[in-house]
């Protein structure tokens, strides 16, 4: 079969299609034919070495939605043909508060969606969402699963919140402007391009601000959310965004973050217990987090995609993600 | 009456006593004869104008115990004579998840304990704990209502937890020491002095480390945690040791914090979204909180006192605190 490989580390073009062994169905697992998957952020860090526990040669890609192609011995309740999508958290058996092993991901350490076929636990074998296309089913499930964590589980958010979601154009922001806008609670975001500002606001964002034309987007934003300031934030910026973040937040606000692409925040305390804040962190999601999640996207909420790229064009579609240019997801098409 | 004034603000040495009148009971409200009150770090910063909102002159002072001495309008179930204990937060009405007002002190704005009578609340005034001496009683206030929502409401300890208790000797870290104790969780405390490090243990800490001799202090403390480091940090110093503790605090751990007297604290992102840690912010507590934390002294826990000064030896008491010589409460002797 046909597969996405990264032999060497080195960045995005060191990613080639190569032929690879089909993988076959070991007991209590299911081999799925990929029809799309989906970029993340941590597909390119991989080429670039920055992410930790990598093993080469491997094939990456965390997000895919397909159909069954075969099932392994001891698996119940499935058809071959079925349409589904996966969940890549591999390390997250229960209902816990953390993950069982972190890291455990699909794509990396063991070999990913990028591929005509790829092998997976059953559990982690899910219907796909009836009111999805492919393209959108494969765009949600390492992002949408983070967002989906962050957003409900450790957010909690409500109706009543006013959510500021900076640098929405990521993957992850997307889900997050579009849960936050699903329950009907505010949203302020931020991104460094009109353009992308232009898209959050036609899926809803109520205020858009761009951070580089207005050097105080933090005290725009905590001014456009009203009362005292933002009461969620979710953040993977890290760095001086986290630090302005956790300086507006409401009192009794919570900012939970699963990223910091920006480095390290200074922080200063008083803003924190002054203001009896949670800094919640997070990563993925469990079990029920997934299935959750699944549900919202059987009720109206849709992915934001930016572009479908086709496998041979994976250098690009990872050369986009690299620069930032996506606003949501970036597709990849494996098969039909 | 005398009282403990502060007319102009330059450091301790402008406390001084004096003559003012004696306060009297409006509707709603107690006064209480002052026997013992106690010094907080709040009163020392307030001499130093590193307090918000100081207007002045004003009678210093959160923490009192004493006895009622007369009763306003429309007070029920108090009767004059009885010893109780002040419940310093005024601005917290309810059991909402923050203050109604923030940093609403009995002592600042408002007149406070540091005389031989002051006016209060009715709802702020409780009934002293049988098993505490007066010197005791004086001494929990504001620090064993702070530890007490740090631990509790927001630390959530659990017998389970390992509680790493930074700079062990100030009066709130004491408290967290013992309530830790109390529940039968295991400590790990540092302090830069052997011999408060002593008194530490003394009170039934497992690990004491000084800081000022090992450099690591940060890993010895995660090590002696065991497992993969200490489950619950309470802190209040920020700065490098706010960094190290959210580094070395485990997977799912609490980092609660109710100060920053070193200031800013670098945070790394990646520790706190790769180990799904929760960094809470708290200042004083509710009224439950208050209660609940009054019924703890009932069972035999004890608060750490460390000198008790007569009422015009103010100016050494607060250069103690100051100095951070003290371990647990600096008391004040007002009257009989």
């Amino acid at each position: 079969m046909r597969a996405v490989r990264l032999t060497e580390l080195g960045g995005p073009e060191k990613l080639h299609v190569a032929d690879v062994p089909k993988p076959e169905a070991g007991p209590g697992q299911i081999v799925v034919r990929v029809k799309r998957a989906a970029f993340n952020r941590r597909d390119v860090f991989i080429t670039q070495n920055l992410y930790p526990g990598i093993s080469l040669p491997r094939t990456l890609g965390s997000d895919a939605c397909g159909v069954v192609d075969s099932i392994g011995e001891g698996v119940q309740g499935c058809a071959v043909g079925a349409p589904v999508v996966i969940n890549p958290e591999l390390g997250w058996a229960g209902d816990g508060p953390l993950p069982d092993t972190s890291g455990d991901i699909l794509g990396m350490p063991t070999d990913g969606t990028f591929a005509e076929f790829v092998v997976v636990p059953a559990a982690n074998v899910y219907a796909k969402p009836a009111a999805l296309s492919d393209d959108e089913a494969a765009a949600i499930p390492l992002a949408g699963l983070t967002a989906y964590r962050a957003t409900f589980t450790r957010g909690k958010i409500t109706k009543d919140d006013v959510v500021f979601i900076p640098g929405v154009g990521s993957g992850v922001q997307t889900f997050v402007l579009a849960y936050a806008k699903h329950v009907g609670a505010r949203t302020v975001v931020t991104s460094g391009s009109d353009e992308k500002l232009e898209r959050a606001k036609a899926l809803g964002a109520d205020v858009a601000i761009n951070y580089n034309t207005d050097a105080d987007w933090h005290k725009t934003a905590r001014k456009a959310a009203g009362g005292a300031g933002p009461t969620l934030v979710v953040d993977s910026s890290g760095g001086d965004t986290l630090t302005k973040s956790i300086d507006i937040v409401a009192p009794g606000g919570r900012v939970v973050i699963y990223g910091g692409t920006r480095g390290d925040a200074k922080v200063r305390p008083f803003s924190i217990f002054w203001k009896h804040i949670d800094v919640l962190g997070t990563s993925m999601g469990s079990p029920s987090d997934f299935a959750a999640m699944l549900k919202l996207f059987e009720t109206g909420v849709k992915p934001a995609i930016d572009r479908v790229f086709p496998m041979d064009d994976v250098v690009s579609a990872a050369e986009r993600v690299l620069a930032g240019d996506q606003f949501g997801k970036v597709v990849l098409a494996i098969g039909e």
